[in-house]
This record gives structure tokens, C-alpha cells and sequence, in this order.
């Protein structure tokens, strides 16, 4: 930007800086989806290509961010969650900073707005571009779809999980609803409000009950990605372990600290291969080609989309890559 | 969303409450944009073709956020503003919260996310959808179009107008220098190295004179759509008189306090018709139906597209009704 | 501090700054003074040597910091009130920064924390220094007074009054319950619950007809420092007109923008005298000199304690200084 | 706070909470203390009686703030760490709000504010009512001593332990030098700028060398509290085994999440004894009576002050309830 003598304005600019070493989650909502889901006549309680459209323009945002590990949607929402390892840091080191301006050099990727505003935009952009390719017979028309967004730091894996948790619990629990509602409304006769009141104060097993014994129903048969939602995330699986087996090899070890942003690499004795990167607490093994190797492992990887419990230990145990942030 | 034990996630949500009474700018700017004009051959220095998309895009968000009073563009660049008044408020005031929860119910509108999410998500989806029509012989392919943006709020009427001169500025400033640059490179026939090397050092004058003597360009007969950027507003000029009339009259005068935020309408005898907005400090002569009313009138204003001067006083004076907030 | 390993841990610090261009206000209060008040006997509706003691440290936090422009007090809080003038700025132009970096520099002074913290803990400093003279009989003993503090931006002028006349007030209703709550209490004879029961649901007119009829209090009578608190500020009255005069002379006017923060002096014509401050949009007639001399006269400036009403125009206009941020 | 017509100026606190499920350290520093340590003539390098008194000073903070887990300080700093467990939250849940206002209740104990000004005030308090007792040669006078603070979340136990080595690392390198510089000056007889000349571009060796070469000075022998600074813990040691064997006692076990803000208990069955914290990712073998007793026990706990090496393990594996956070 030009300088010039009104550039005094940059000076009301806040920092949002988000705290390093966290889970970072971005979850983004759709607008006024009730009434755009009516103008487009979308299937009730379900309608699987408006699912389809999301998690494509979900898959699109992971692509073109390798830097998220994760991604999960239900409805018109979706969580995208970067890995709290050093990939922001490494991206400070770039502005080779003197120490005491690490902090804020503005328009830096870990700004909460910035982070917020490429997802939601992304994720828009691709929503708008392949509507037609789901929704053929329909063309959009204004107002458009459109979604907010927000940046939220999880500190523990725990904490992550729960969060994963707390959406799939979510989905779960509108889901029971929505399919007990609009079963009674389409295959039952009522209107809304009689629906309403008829499950107004039941729990889980009483809807169970009504779809089995009124519609024939059984819940549990229902489509996986509408009990479950959808999962995205990078299957590193194939071939990994020439990978792993290297990082662990001495010989090929960087002593610097790779994780330390604007600091010189430190050649002190004292760091053999034990030493821990002092940000995220675990060994480093790996040397910078090698951090190459695992970033390019996992743009390269392919996106998968699953519709599994993610509640359960099950789903990270076999998939340990996402939580460790080790590609291979 | 649903309860469930793992709903306390929700407590790692930060506010980031945008402080009251001042005037809100969204900035959003194109993400990797150089690399987009390349692969869309883009007209250099100007592709009046994606200026028309970047004003139509932004006119789209315009008319979605009738609280928008004036936005400016240029390049890949807009700015969109919130005016300092009671609009955001009355929003808040919705909730009917006790006095001291005032300050962060989740969600609210004037989050910084929240106002900043929504103009990128809708900028983003006019801008794709649009795009057919204004390059319908470049089909768009990924990667798609996408913006960052982020919010600064200003204090005075003053910061704001410095803000809108600092953009304009720019505008000039890049436009003058791209304007050299191609014409040397393009019809001067040098290389772009050679280009940038001629003109570095130079000043406004030097540019004035290689365009005109070696190019016979009169930078000045330049259009002004390049030399001034895009301003947009609503024009609620004609018939204004009866509104304001009517709204200095002390019979219509209801003398509750719109602007407070959770309070009972004040009925104390001293509020006379002169008494003030205890937040923007101006008289406060509208009734609520007036300002429904005026309301109205903003949202079903025209919204003009102009290429002027924002620096000198005479296009706001020409214009009160921007920085007053008053339709009409 | 020196460099180590370790020093990555500075990475974790998140700015916290102030938007400029507003009145900030710091305000403390009291933590756990009812406990505080009881052991140490406070005379009850109102002790006038707790309250002299908590003018005492005001008055010494406003003389080691001569930005600050006002205080006001009452009870057990504190507000102080630095001007929403070029003070800030100037600080920040120390570092000269580049102009990308200008936010957030870690230290600064205009830091939410810095002014905070520095403002409790001078006050505190004061308050438990001075106790032994405004109570020589009742020696401090563990635990000992402390104050917790908060920093506040108000955009507009009228913002800033409207929160004095809060504080006032909030002072004039609270002083109006205590004096007759310990009326009923002391002179009544009443125990605290009969007495909290019988001001239950009472306004004003209920507790003046109270003190008068049963206690022969004629509560205007009362002294104005239990009725309106007492405010600080510096009276720079007398022989302020030459430095004005001085100001206006346009033969000594430094055509340079002292309240720009890291830009060089700007030498272009267009810049007459009537030039403005781009940050507060007044007028620039002060040369560096005169703003040095300004502060100087500031500085020496007799602190004033009044108990006058804040709430009229009338304490504003005959110090037209403090609002304004021009000594003389 | 009484209601008036103002009040809607609380509109403009911002909130500024800290993330859960971290560590927050609160570090206070002196306010111009070199000036301070000329006026009162403290000895140089070090000066034994306001190091106790900085001691003495952090101590009555730990006493006063029992939900403090650990303190170090040196030269004119301490650092404060809260422990990243439930604490906070229990505060919280206090309020018993709605889950949608968990966030931003005003005042409430884990705003950043709130927990720095109240470790600065008090900490100041006592800094300055124990003067006399360390130095009763040498009354205070005005301007007094002051001292400002900041709050910082780590979320890792490593980020934590790597805080405060980075702060002892720098009481190591400081006090090098200064024993250095000051021998020079002192025994050396060389005036300041000289012995900065000598000293500049010394490595540690150099500094050893220098000391012991030419001032028979063995820096290894020098005070462990200059060397090390003051380490300041909770001492809950003795007796602990009941407690520990109690609490993993499933008989004992209280179904409920105490650590979850606003929810009524769980009483769900797949909550076994082995369930976790959902906040903290530990084990909850802890009943409310237990936590009640933790609580005492860690207030009763001597506090306990020493000059210890931090960095390596032995520190924390020989204390590990200071970052369990259990007592017993």
C-alpha cells in the first residue's frame, strides 16, 4: 500500500492474534438456511445432495489449505480444525522478525479474522460454483447462500475431541428430531404444530418408538451421513513407514529447532535426539526436508470422506496421524 | 444446538465485541489475486470487465445489509461501512438481557467475526455467481475466487473520512504507477524489469511525463473509474424534505430513548424535545415509527455506483445524509 | 531480558490494545471493602478520613501521571480519565516502528494492561503509605487494602461525560440510601433488616421525607463531598493567554504532524496553518515547542479537589481545558 | 451499581476473558526501579533485603490468593501461576447463568484485568507496608514504588515448565553480568562505561574468568537466591497418603462434573469411576467434599520458599501436586 498522509488509519487496526499451541477450530453456519432450504425445496428431513454440495465445498477448502487435519459437517454448519503444531509458527518465521515484534505483524495467516475470512470465503465461493452440478434443475437465484463464521482455540487433545463430540451429539439429537417431526407431518398427516406438541418432552427412546411402531422405522437403518454427519479428513495411511523410520534415524537429525520462530538454529551439545520442541512438547524427530517431506505427503494425500462415530476412542486410534500431526 | 455433557466446549469462545459508537469499516481484499488475474488474462492495468464484477458483487452486498451506508473500492479491494449509530443497539436490544450481560451474548451482531464473516461470505458468493456474466467466455475452474477481511472500527467522523482518502489514495497512487508500467511494457515494448527500473525513484510528475511524452497519454483524460476507484451509497435524496420536517416536529416526538440498549422507555419530564442520544450525542428528534420509517426508506433507496473525489469536502456536504445517518 | 531457548514463551503474550483516538478511562475499586470497612471502624453513612485518604493517592496518581486529565471518586472507586489526544501516539513514535509493525509494539504504554496495572498499583502504593496519616490510631495490619481496575474507551465527548455523570449519580443514590438506612439504623434504632425492609420499594422523595420528618435531616444540608464525590483536575487558569496567542502565530508553526506516529515531517505546501490533525480532527496550531511547553504547564499545574456537579454543562464549560486537552 | 439514564456507558467494557484449560502466569515488574534502587541506595549487584522483601511481598500474595500454585521471582519481577484446572470454573458457575452467557459475565474473576490488577494491588500493598521492616533506616517517600503486570495463558504443562525457565535462565544471565560489571566497577575500580566496554561480547566463560582471574570471585559459590531467584510453593507434603487412597476410592466417587460450568449433575450410567474431566482430560476421582478438602488443605499449606534449579526435572518430579494441582 501506498504511503501517504492519511495512512494513520492503519493505526486503529486491533490485532485478533489466537493463542499459539492450540487447536484451532473454524466452524462456519450457513445464513438464513431455513428460509433459503425453502426456496430451494430441499428433501425433509434430509436432502442428500445439499449434503453433497457441502462436504464437496468442504473438500475443496481442505485442498486448498493442507494445513487443516480435519474437517466435520452436519446440516448447514461445518468445523474445519488446523493442528495446534508449529505450521503457524513457521509461517511467523517467514517475516524475520527482531524478538520483541513476534507478535503482531498484521495480516499474518494466524489472525483469527484472517483464518476466519479465508475459510468462510472459500468455502462460499465453492458452494455458489457447484450448486448447479447438485442442484441441476434449479438454478440459484438472489439472494445468495451465504455463511458466517468464527475461530475457536481448543488447548488439550481432550478439549478437541469434545468438541468433535459435542457436534456429532448435535447432529445426532436434531437428526432423531427432524425425522420424527417430518414423519409425522408427511407420512402421519399432521400439521407442524400438532407434530410439535406430539414431541414436545420426549426423549430418545419415545421418537425411537413412535418412527417403529406409527411409520416403521427403524432409526438405527437410517443413512449413516445423516446420523452421523460427515467426517474429512487426509489418509496418509499407504507406504508411510520409510517416513517414520527415517525421522527416528540420528544420522539424519536437525539439530536446529524448527519450531522456534526468528531464532538462529541452536547448536547447542546439550540437544541430542531426545530434545523436545518447546512449543508442542514432543520429540523432534523430524529434520526441515523432512517436515518438506510431510507437508508435501500430506497435500498430496487424498481427502477422504467418511461417515463414522467420532466420539469413541475407535475413530483416533486408527487414524493417530490426525491427532499427532505426523504424515506417514 | 442440543444440550449434551460435552457442550461446556462452548466455553473456549471468545468475544470480540466491536466497541459502540464508533464508525465499522470491513475491509475485504482478493486472496492470491495476481495469480488469478494472470490465469482470467485480466486487461492490465485495468480489466474494466472485473471492476463491473467487484462493484456489482459489492452493490449485491449493499442491498442484503441496509445498515451499510457507503462502501469504496478499487483494484481487488472494498471497504464497506457501518455507520456509528444506534443500529447496532437496537440489534442488541433484542435480547432483553439483564444490564450487566449487555456486553457478550454469543452471536450477536456486532461481533467483529460475525459482521466480518457476513460481508465476505456474501461478496464471495455474488462474485462467483456473477462472474458468467460479466467474462462469459472464461468459465471459472478451481481454484475459485476467494477474499480475506477484517474490521477496524473508527472514532470520529474525521478517522472515517481519513480512512475513505487514505483508500483513495492508494487507488491513485497504484493506478498512476500500473498505468506507466504497461504503457512502457506494452507499448514502450520493454521488459517488465527494464519497466520497474525506469520508474523506480520516480515521482507523480515524472509518470505525468513519460505517459505524455513518450505515450501521448494524458493520464487525466484517464476514466475515472481507474483514477478514483468505485464509491457506493444509497441516494435518498429526492422528496427528503417531509421526513425531516416532520421529524423536528415536537408533536410527533416520542420521547423514549431508542438508543439505550435494555432499558424501559424514559418517561422523566425533563426530556424535552432538545434532549440528546446519550450515544452519538446528537438531538434525537425521530420517533421510533419515523425511524422505521427511515429505515424504509434506506433499504428501498437506490444504490448508486459513482468515480468521484472522496478527499475534499464537497462530495459529503453534498451528501449530509452519509455521515449523519438521517434518510431523508 | 536475555536471549535463550526458552524465550519462544513470549510468543504466548497477546496484545491488548487500545483503540486510539478515545478518552480512556481507568477505573478501580475497592476489592472486599465491607470486610475492610467494618475491621477498621468506618464511620457510617460516610468516613471523611477514608475518603480525604482516597483523594490523597488520586491526587498523587495524577501528579506522577500528567496525561491524565481528570479523576473522579467516590466511596471506594476511582475513575481516572487520560485525553483522547495525540498522548499516545507520541509515545508510540519512540519505537519508530515500520509503519507495519505500529500496533503492537509489546510494553507500550497505551497497552489496556500498562495503563491498568500501572494506575491500581500507584494508587495502592499510596493508599497504604498514607493510611497512618489519616489513620493514626488504627494501624494497618494483614490483610491489607487492595484494588482491582479496569480500562474503558469512550469515543465521543458526550460518551465521556455521560459516564461521569454515571459515577456521580450512582454516588448521589447510594449516599441517599446509606444516610438513611443509618438514620434508621443509629439514630432509629432499627436492626440492618428492618431497616433494608423499610427502604424497600422507597424513591427518592420516600428517603428525603424519611431523614426529614423522623431524623430532622434536611439531606440537601449534607456535605457536598458525601453527595457528589470529589473530582480531580489540573487548574491551569491563570496567564493561559499567551501561550494561545502564541499558538495561532503562524510565523511559529511547525508544518509537521507531531501526532502521526513513525512518518517524517511533512514538508508539503498545501499544509497552511489551518491544516488538521488527521487523528482528533482539530486544528494543528501547536508547534513542538508549544506542546512541550504545554505539557511542562501541565505538569506544574495545581491538582484541584472539588465536590461540584458534573452533570450540567456548567462544570465543563468554565474549564474548557479538559475536554479541549489545551493547557492555557 | 445504581440505574440512571447513563448506564448505557457499561456498553463499552469490552471483555477480555482468558482461555480455559491453561496455565495463566501473571508477571508484575517495577515501575522505574533503577531510578528507585538509586534513591534508597540498594547494594549492588544484589541487595539481600529487597529481594526478601520482594519475597516477603509474594508470599502474602500466595496467602491471599490460595488458588495460586506456584511463584518465582528475581531481581524486581514475580510471576504468579494459577493452575489450568477447574478453578476457574467453579468461580464461574457461581452465577449460574444460562449456557449462552457463559462467557462474558462482567467482573467475574477470570477476566484478565480482574486477576492482574488484583496480584498487582496487593502485591504493591505489601511491597509497600513491609518497607520499614526490611528497610527502617530508610523511610519511603514519595514518588513511592510501583509495579505493572500482565496476564499470559500457556496451554501446555511444557509451556509453563519452559516459562519459567525462561525467566530463570534470565536471572542466571543478569546476575553474571552484573556480578561482573559491579566487581569491575567496585573492586576494579574502573568507572561504568568502561567495564560495559569490558564485558561486551563476553561469553559466560569469559564472564567466570574474569571473576575468578582477577577478583578471586568463585561465581559458583556466590548465593544460591542470586544465582537461582525464589522459588515460592504450596508445601502440602506431609500426611497426603489418606487423601490420595480416599479419592481413588470408588465408594466415595460423586457421579457428577464438578469441573462443568452451568450443568446440573450428570447422573448418566457409562459414567464409571474412570471418567474423565471433560475440561482438563484427567481422571475425576474427586468428590465435592473432597475438592473441599483439597481446597484447605491448600490453603493451610505452608507456603514455602526457595532458591532451586527449575529447569531440570527433579524440581517438579519431587513436587508433582504443584502441576497435578492435587493437594495430598
Amino acid at each position: 500500500m501506498a504511503n501517504s498522509r492519511y495512512e494513520y488509519v492503519r493505526s486503529f487496526e486491533l490485532p485478533d492474534v489466537l493463542l499459539a499451541n492450540t487447536w484451532i477450530v473454524v466452524r462456519i453456519d450457513g445464513r438464513g438456511f431455513s428460509k433459503f432450504t425453502t426456496k430451494y425445496k430441499f428433501a425433509k428431513p434430509n436432502d442428500r445432495r445439499a449434503l453433497d454440495l457441502m462436504n464437496a465445498a468442504a473438500e475443496a477448502v481442505m485442498k486448498e489449505l493442507p494445513d487443516l487435519v480435519l474437517a466435520y459437517g452436519n446440516s448447514d454448519e461445518f468445523s474445519f480444525v488446523f493442528h495446534k503444531d508449529c505450521v503457524l509458527f513457521e509461517r511467523r518465521a517467514r517475516y524475520r522478525l527482531p524478538n520483541y515484534f513476534v507478535l503482531a505483524p498484521p495480516n499474518a495467516a494466524w489472525h483469527s479474522r484472517k483464518l476466519t475470512t479465508t475459510i468462510v470465503s472459500t468455502f462460499t465461493s465453492y458452494y455458489t460454483f457447484l450448486w448447479q452440478t447438485y442442484f441441476p434443475a434449479m438454478p440459484l437465484t438472489p439472494p445468495l447462500p451465504s455463511f458466517d463464521g468464527r475461530a475457536v482455540c481448543y488447548p488439550s487433545d481432550q478439549n478437541l475431541r469434545d468438541y468433535m463430540s459435542w457436534r456429532q451429539v448435535d447432529c445426532h439429537i436434531n437428526n432423531l428430531y427432524n425425522t420424527s417431526f417430518w414423519a409425522l407431518v408427511q407420512q402421519g398427516g399432521m400439521d407442524p404444530r400438532a407434530a410439535e406438541r406430539e414431541l414436545s418432552g420426549t426423549i430418545s427412546s419415545d421418537k425411537n418408538e413412535i418412527l417403529f411402531s406409527r411409520f416403521a422405522i427403524n432409526y438405527n437403518n437410517e443413512p449413516e451421513i445423516f446420523k452421523k454427519g460427515s467426517v474429512l479428513y487426509r489418509d496418509v495411511r499407504p507406504n508411510s513407514q520409510t517416513s517414520v523410520g527415517h525421522s527416528r534415524n540420528i544420522a539424519n537429525l536437525d539439530s536446529s529447532f524448527p519450531c522456534r520462530p526468528n531464532r538462529p538454529p541452536c547448536h547447542q551439545k546439550q540437544h541430542g535426539p531426545r530434545h523436545r520442541c518447546p512449543i508442542h512438547s514432543q520429540r523432534m524427530e523430524m529434520s526441515k526436508t523432512q517436515k518438506e517431506k510431510d507437508r508435501k505427503k500430506r497435500t498430496k494425500a487424498k481427502v477422504v470422506i467418511e461417515h463414522v462415530d467420532l466420539i469413541k476412542d475407535e475413530f483416533w486410534e486408527k487414524r493417530v496421524w490426525i491427532l499427532s500431526g505426523r504424515a506417514g
